[in-house]
């Protein structure tokens, strides 16, 4: 079984719970209930890779909790959002904070991470009806937002995102990103559009961006990404020929890259790009594809 | 390689046209550009299961029109969005004369029209701004909205949805919904949430709907489901055991079938339940686990 970063998270998420108000209101007075530690956005990162948590005391008084689910021992673990704040734009995903954080925490603790920062974030910037223009409010223990005017109910959105590589005779095709670290190439990737599947997703998107038609696409893995709330869904497809026509406003560059090389540079060798960090999926559709 | 319902459409999208202002009213003055026929949003469809099309004289004056992208002689294809209208609570999912539209078009055809109704869909229920109240504006060929009040961009909502069997001693786990069409069983489903990847969703929502624990999840298939923007994935996940605990929040029964009685039932014999409709992903699941 692959395990992608961010992966693994423990907690039950008790959808239950969320719609049982007596039941909520008895999970927020649980005195051994725990906050999620944040600074902004940030999270507390232990020496062993481990979050870490407060009691609901020192919640803000006008912080709205959201339930992040129960331990094995049944203890409610919630995460705070205060209304009219964007902690997202403090702590982005590239910041040298952020990145050490994703280094170090465990893969599960940073999949818990991962549901709280989502669904904060999308608190922050979905304050409004999309329907009707008025201010919503949260409900279903921070799970969703409603509408008192027009009714409409809204829920966090999470966004498919396809990353893949082409594969022709036994290399792989990489791309680099504008703006990306020196010498950085990772995989391919794009959102999913309305009326596509994955598979087509995948041919889409490696035909846009390096002129190259796939075909046999398979799936591999997949893993949230809290920046701010995609689902990543990694493939291969497999390439037609190898002739290259990359798009300049989607990427610096694309190269094919033997398989040898691929697990040499996972293994911490010198080589010709750089490869994504661990806790990124295109590290994992990499050595999946390498057989490291 | 396996083709579900609502794949395989063969318009070009032409990301590339939807920034270039120039290219798009080139496209839009284009004589031979095609423009979807729809009755609110229901389509046209001919005997042999294609999809009606007219030019853009017959699009009302003050309609937004969506590119949906070019056939393989470049002719522009489009769809009409007539601003303040709500044309899918006319024309849902289970109207009978959207089950028999589904029933009849073609694969590719019916992933054009679900590209075309997601899009349309979404622009009537997204009018406002999320983040800050305002009315938004179409742009890029109208695949996105902007509010030029605070400068947010708002891109269409895909929403990923689990869609599973767990297999157990050689038997498929099927479950039925309320208010489904009596005998009817299906594979179970349920919105993937922030935070989590697409196996662990799948493990989440068949303890939830039914007790049962299930690992190595495997990957089978993908379609767009336009009611109203779903991507539908198709798994399997090997039983711990066949104890069922069904929610009846979330179900109204569930049952195990063998995979003769399965095969059996998609090959049209009389059997325990009635299989779903060729066009949705559960039946490709169910052949596949098969072994149709």
């Amino acid at each position: 079984m692959v395990t992608p970063g961010l992966t693994g998270g423990t907690l039950d998420r008790a959808d239950h719970l969320r719609n049982d108000s007596e039941a909520l209101v008895a999970a927020m007075s649980n005195g051994r209930a725990r906050l999620m530690k944040l600074d902004g956005l940030h999270p507390e990162v232990s020496e062993d890779g481990r979050l870490g948590w407060t009691t609901l005391a020192d919640a803000p008084d006008d912080a709205m909790l959201i339930l992040l689910g129960l331990d094995e021992s049944a203890r409610p673990h919630f995460a705070a959002y205060l209304p009219g704040t964007r902690a997202a734009e403090a702590t982005p995903m590239r910041s040298p904070a952020m990145i050490h954080a994703l280094t170090t925490l465990q893969p599960g603790e940073a999949a818990t991470y991962a549901a709280a920062r989502s669904l904060i974030d999308w608190h922050s910037r979905h304050q409004y009806c999309a329907n009707c223009g008025t201010m919503t409010e949260p409900f279903r223990a921070g799970w969703a937002r409603k509408c008192h005017h027009c009714g409409a109910e809204h829920f966090p959105r999470v966004d498919p995102v396809v990353i893949m590589i082409a594969e022709h005779g036994g290399r792989a095709l990489l791309g680099r990103g504008k703006g990306w670290p020196p010498g950085r190439y990772s995989a391919l990737a794009g959102f999913l559009e309305p009326g596509e599947s994955i598979e087509e997703a995948v041919a889409r998107e490696i035909h846009e961006e390096a002129g190259v038609r796939v075909s046999a696409v398979r799936y591999i893995a997949s893993q949230p990404w809290p920046f701010p709330s995609s689902l990543m869904m990694a493939c291969v497809g497999m390439a037609e020929d190898d002739t290259l026509t990359v798009d300049p406003h989607e990427l610096e560059d694309a190269i094919w890259v033997e398989r040898d090389v691929v697990r040499s540079v996972l293994a911490g060798e010198p080589g010709p790009f750089l490869p994504p960090p661990p806790y990124a999926i295109a590290y994992t559709l990499l050595r999946e594809w390498a057989g490291v």
